[in-house]
């Protein structure tokens, strides 16, 4: 077993909306930033995957909105691997502020390959990688 | 039974990523342009609800991307009521280029009191409005 | 002399602040949807002049904020040519909603070719597609 | 004289456009930030100017596009004040990746008070603690 990657983000004034709290399409983007962290944590960055031909492509998602988050709130996304199949990576996301949980979801990534964005299993490399954020 | 709604659109350049496709996120605020729609349709607008001292607030997402949708792409988004239970609407997306699918999920969304935003019974004349599009 | 072109929308909630309006990034986002009806008026689409090897790249903008816009508010944008220089084009923005100016500004932007990306001057079928819209 | 608040931040993969850059209107989101920011180092929050009954409206802004930012590239945000006058402020911004510039502009903005949003003269503690960025 792992253990989830951590990274604290401010919310921005533009994120959120009439009701005052962030707007709910902004969390895709703030589980987006955290797969980004992963993979900079687990490979040194997203591109170092790209240079050796091997790309992602979100597939499926799921949120469930616990919380409202505020303008300037410190949040801290945590993201683990709770799925690690044939071709495809399921992530855990967690947002919190403090010990409160404002958000949680889940990403479904399929690996393709470059240039192609033709299906491949996950390469053993990449597999290694994760399974040190598995939960 | 009902039947959904269809609303149409074009992808804007902005909304899509260094992949040339729309970014996941915006998925989230298409769904959200349905519900506007939904809510003209059934009600005269989304203010009317609130002018009547009833909001509404998302509570969970599903979303599923079938197919990649580009820049310019005229797309249409088609909203159906897939539960209503007793203060939560279920409603049910899907996102068409001509007739193929690019991406379907639903939405869960809270009916709550203004300006106390505390969890109500969805109001009958909201009920009524909304089986129209039961699906 | 030419005329302005006219595209219509709709505020939608997301794009809307705390402060109940439309957060101003967005005003940049929604020229760039007139550029992309622009070209599409004068030369079929955007795509349409990429697949002839030709590009543009925004070099400058300017905008004013007169008025707020607010959520579901129906805008029209107005676009017209203000300057066709060697290399470089001019477009002057106008948002209304109904009579009432709600924002107005202008966006440089630069012909590039494709691949290459390098400053070109500006092809005469494109210079002749723009001068109906000299304001 | 003063001089000029910097922040850091990196470009997140939904804020680059097809062309693998920045979207232009991503830069007005991020030189709000840099507002954000100045207003917590002057004043200890942007909300802290808000619960003393003002607030800030945006009113004019102008960019210049220098160079492609990319996709985890990151960015310093510079902030300085470039004019205090009897009810604006205009601020310059800087974004820079090392020592290269990538985009430049400025913003200015209206005081107001609340909450009637009528404009309003620059309160002396205001105006005392922004000139510590004056440049």
């Amino acid at each position: 077993m792992g253990e989830p990657l951590t990274h604290s983000f401010r919310v921005r004034y533009g994120e959120c909306d009439p009701q005052g709290i962030v707007f709910n399409a902004h969390y895709l983007a703030y589980f987006d930033v955290a797969i980004t962290e992963l993979w900079r944590d687990a490979f040194g960055s997203y591109q170092a995957m790209r240079d050796r031909g091997v790309d992602i492509v979100v597939a499926e998602a799921r949120l469930a909105f616990l919380a409202p988050a505020r303008f300037d709130d410190l949040l801290s996304l945590r993201i683990g691997v709770s799925r690690l199949g044939q071709t495809s990576l399921t992530t855990s996301h967690r947002v919190l502020r403090g010990g409160e949980l404002v958000a949680e979801g889940e990403l479904r990534h399929v690996f393709v390959s470059l240039p192609e964005l033709e299906k491949i299993p996950i390469p053993d490399w990449i597999r290694a990688g994760l399974e040190r954020y598995a939960i």
